[in-house]
């Protein structure tokens, strides 16, 4: 049976899968249930599969919930259907998934598929698609806002047909199904337990982008943006504003201080720089020396290098600031990624393959994205140890923004974007054609 | 009969009355229950009655909750068993009540007592007597943690006392309930709408200070700090801060800016000054400029002008950041009180009438408060109008501090300042003795 | 005679030009003696001569000195021998020269060259040659340390070779002299008076730049950053620190502030942006509230569009700073610049004459320049008219970094600018070859 | 004969003396010539002289000029007539000269009087007297625009009519001339060095204060404020502001960061506190990144532990905020002064005095300063020790205010100071009257 035709078959189930996943929505970290069924449904394909503690550097899983946040979501998610025996082996938090499939000598082709829902509760109007044909999401404050959904759903799809065609593979199919993308948090934990150091093409992938329509494909997005993280909390002294407020130690002071001068950081020459504290919580009551205060902030550069020199200034400010009011600080690592950018080899392959799928109507050699996502540390350890690695778009026509309570995706967006990667995988280790 | 002896009978309706109120605790400008017991009692004693707008100037009533809150508020207090003809009246938020008993020629002698609970939730552990003894607070986040149930208590039996004795007054007796005292924010309207012009005499009152034990006085506090409350509210506008920080408005910095300008105010030489910003709050993402800021700040000083040279100067500051940033500003007074000391004269009365309370075991004719209280609005307008005010500091054994959420008094010091209130005003409009 | 023998037969000429220029120093706004000569030299040699107010938009003189001091220069000038003539219908700073050569039916070429020296007093070491050769800047505090005295040389003896050849020529040639490019000042006053208006080609040159060596030429310079400078000048009010601190108006902390919170205007997201506060000067004396501040600063875009955010931006920021601290605040524009790149088509031509320069080593079509440049005003008005125009670099060996009182350049390089515009203009002008 | 006879008679020495150090004004720690004059006279007189190195503790010699500088005023001071034997001890500035007259058995009474002029170039005006008559300074930007040349000629008139009175008291008699009073910068020293170990009372006076006639007396001033002066030096690295902004330490902006969080230390609730940054000079170009920065601050409070509180922030936030920068910064102890207050039981010895001089026509009992004087600090020793200290101020009628440029005074209260002075010392060691 031709490719093209065996997707069309496979629709329904990445349409239930998607759907599944939707409705049971959980966030970065949390994805119990998700990474269950993921699992499972590689095992039962003849993955070999590892998941849980040996796929993530404890070092770096940034930004995670607190224990017992966790530990409340491994139990919905075990009311909600996860096979308990696999579900509490990710207690903690270690929810990424890594499916192999050897087929004989040949390169290893890895793609990355993320998992995680956003802090979103989904909408409840009945012109909202996922509402109204009962799909919606479950978990308030959870909701796939931002098509991971559907990313994991077309991971599923290849691992699926790719499981189908072992036989006239040459080479090594690795299947990475990541946890906690949204915040940029996921990925580092896995890249530091080595899940891609073997990779010799690595595949990413997102469905929608600005005006990209179902049937647009971009083969190699560029311009990620390197970005770092950080929560800072500043723990003072308090005191009476009124009768002693030489005894009170100002954390607000200092998160102000620290604030206006985070954002008169030098300039870059090098390129594109960015800072933004984006929220700054303190104090307690209006006559009170405020005695604490949070701070959550971003920095960004055009190269790894430039976000590192944004990131070092960073806490050197945010230390002197704390030290300036005698108040500490504690620093916390809350997600970052790298700068980066497709090559072009292997976006060429990717236009090559999108080329044979019969609804891509259009395909742009290159866009540049502005963003950040933390695929970027998977691609800069593949290219560093040479490799090959390309980020693409999936045109699909959306409901609403990415990010927002309404949006939704156009499912056939599912097949075609299953299709692109199933193809652009046998371009490198499939049959001679 | 005597009257240290009548006051003795009077003390379980004292006590009552006391628990009544601590019960249903209702905090500033939702007084609807409380007051309207008040206009109860206070009619049925013969006492002229106003309340509600025609006592409060709508232009200062500083700090108050929302309408539908308010509105919330008031249904609550009709379950609770408000009187629905009275309590209707007060909606908005007038909750002020002025009784008056015209005795002949003579001077006006006004007592105020403060009504309002604080935003506190009651402790609910059995060595917390008001629990064990079921009169804790019914309404969650309200509670008398600063013995404003005992004032209104006293009030009321004074008021009895003062009724019975009516045909041996020479003059005019006023008692004035007042809303909203925590966070200074009720006297000042009841003062703008007039209630205090004709009077010559004016007494305030306060349970409890410091390590003031029950049975000790002092007759005149001194050295209240004047003060201002204001939230300020900036508003700018959202951007992306990877993609286009250029075209957010950010009011977070604008506040930080503000916020550490504030505290650079010249101190003043005429005495001590005060600045505090209690809480900013700022910010909804790490990624987006922020939007919104929220700072909530109080002035303070040794004179009512050394606070307005402060305020001013914060006024002049929030707009200037708010225009650094190009972001609008909101400012929104939230309470105040002036600065002020009580007279000599009547001090020495009090202590004369206190010196004639069995009880009373220790007079201090003066003490320095050092914090700040509405009352110095009524004081100072008396005063300006060449009357004489006192405020009183009635000791008494408390369980916590004030504020507490296990805050409580001893009860007998009811007796104690109902007997010491109503010899002093004995004293001023009393028969000859 | 063939151009290349005749361009060193006119060395001598250059030499001595360049080192009578040298030797009488004259900063920005204050050329007179520099700019009598060339107007002696340009009506000597049959030229059109413009000068003086008529040259000048008044309103864009930015950053001149003092009247008396302009009138100070003046008098030096005629003391060292300017034409008095001359020289005094340039009083008030009207130091720009422009020389036409009308040849008949054909485009308008122009050409600029900046007179002015900098505020450096020249190095008095044996080692130093002008020094040793007796040319060395007989005035104090002022420099020729970029080798403007070069680029007048060169236009001299551009414009006598062009005068010589006149009859072989087909259109309109146009010689400009500016003052004041250093602190990019002169250039945009002349622009306003129109001088570029009719112009379709534009050529500005720069001897020496990075490792540039003599005999290497850049023909088309890109990459200038739009600059705007500023000086603020803040004015409180004084007041003893101690004695009476709230009667003084800080204008220390408002130039602090602003300071701080200029550094801190976002990024923009459409290209490279800069900020400095280079230089702040405040107070008076310890004790005493300090009621002056002055500021200078400068913004920097790589496009116009951005540098007139920033300064937009740093204008709001001042004025809002004062605000603050109540005083006073006085914004003067120092000098502008416009961002821009040279046009590859004329960089062609500039390559293709540069080609025929025996002693040109090396060509680069291009180079990034990442400074700010006067001459920019004229390319934007030239380019927004629809000509042309580049910025060449002409490659000399240094003594010393530019602007270093030690700078001095291999004089060869004058022959070799010279031949390498005059062939350029006439590739444009010239008799078809 | 009687004491107001003798002073009479003295008072053309006593106006000698003062013009002649008028004339030769030297400013804080090098009043060479000055102090060498005290020597000859003291010695000639019979007291036990010492000065130099052993009257002055190394560790507390504030504010010094340079080595160079000091230097160059001892070069002055020998020109102008100084003995080099006794010129040359004081060199480094050792300027503190302390006479000792041993009377028998008795308590030691010490008196201090202030010998620094002013860093004012003094008046050239027909109208100003001392130009006039021809003793104004001959040394320009020094001058004695605050009367202590008059203290200085009061001391050594005191010294002369003590010793003539010699066998007829019983005690001892300690005169200490000291250096650099204006900024506070000479008394710690000597004090430090134990000058004042030994004394049971100490006087020190002021001529001239506020609107203070010839003729009134202030017998014990009271309210000295406590203070500290610093500079801070701030040093980072340049860089140019557009090519390379990240590669600078920017000094200025650690300076603005620093004088901002200076003027937001909390205000104390114990007392009066004061900060002035007065001075902040910083950077070299408007496109550089400003490599150094210049704060002169100081820190006042109305005790010496509330100026402690606040030097002790000063200093943490000076330090953390060049910490932010990553730049060093060096601080630097310029002068101080402890609070206190005249002991009434000398105040009073003072006034009975003060009450036996003819001219005086009147006394009060204390004024309150609300000023700095480094007095304080041999106060606070004295008093610690169990000794008794009072500050007097001689009314003077003066030409203009203290520190300015026409000051000149009234030099009968040179006489009137001399005679209370003295009268004092007689109650305390003098015969029984």
């Amino acid at each position: 049976m031709d490719i093209t035709t065996r997707v069309w078959e496979l629709l329904p189930v990445l349409i239930e899968t998607r759907r599944d996943l939707h409705k049971y929505a959980e966030a970065g970290w949390t994805e119990f249930r998700t990474a269950s069924r993921v699992v499972q449904e590689l095992e039962a394909l003849g993955y070999e599969v590892k998941f849980g503690p040996e796929v993530h550097h404890p070092d770096y899983m940034d930004g995670q919930p607190s224990k017992s946040e966790l530990d409340r979501h491994l139990e919905r998610a075990l009311q909600q259907g996860a096979n308990p025996g696999i579900a509490r082996q990710m207690a903690g938090g270690y929810t990424g998934v890594v499916g192999v499939l050897r087929c004989g000598e040949g390169p290893t082709v890895a793609m990355r598929f993320d998992m995680d829902a956003l802090d979103v509760t989904e909408s409840t109007d009945r012109d909202h698609r996922p509402f109204r044909d009962g799909f919606a999401s479950q978990n308030p404050g959870a909701m796939h806002a931002c098509g991971h959904d559907g990313h994991t759903a077309i991971g599923l799809g290849v691992a699926r047909l790719l499981a189908e065609m072992k036989d006239h593979l040459k080479g090594t199919v690795k299947l990475i199904f990541q946890p906690a993308e949204e915040g940029v948090r996921g990925a580092r934990s896995m890249v530091e337990a080595g899940v891609v150091d073997d990779v010799d093409y690595l595949l990413g992938a997102h469905l929608g982008f600005a005006a990209l329509e179902t049937g647009m494909i971009i083969a190699g997005g560029s311009g990620f943006l390197a970005t770092s993280k950080i929560d800072a909390a500043f723990t003072g002294r308090p005191s009476h504003a009124g009768a002693a407020p030489e005894q009170g130690r100002n954390a607000l002071l200092a998160a102000a201080t620290a604030a206006l001068n985070l954002h008169a950081i030098p300039r870059h020459s090098g390129g594109a720089s960015r800072i933004n504290v984006g929220v700054l919580q303190a104090g307690s009551g209006r006559n009170v020396t405020p005695a604490n205060a949070l701070l959550k902030l971003e920095t960004r550069g055009e190269t790894t290098e430039i976000d590192a020199y944004m990131k070092e200034q960073a806490e050197r400010i945010l230390r002197a600031a704390a030290a300036m009011y005698d108040v500490s600080v504690e620093l916390k690592a809350m997600g970052s990624a790298a700068g980066g950018t497709s090559d072009p080899e292997l976006a060429d392959i990717v236009m090559k393959a999108a080329g044979k799928v019969p609804d891509v109507t259009k395909i742009l050699p290159h866009g540049l994205l502005g963003g950040s996502e933390d695929f970027t540390w998977m691609m800069d350890r593949v290219q560093k140890r040479g490799g090959k690695a390309a980020y693409l778009m999936v045109g699909t026509k959306i409901a609403a923004p990415h990010h927002n309570f309404r949006f939704d995706f156009d499912e056939q967006s599912l097949r075609i974007g299953t299709e692109v990667i199933l193809r652009t995988v046998l371009e490198l280790v499939g049959p001679q054609q």
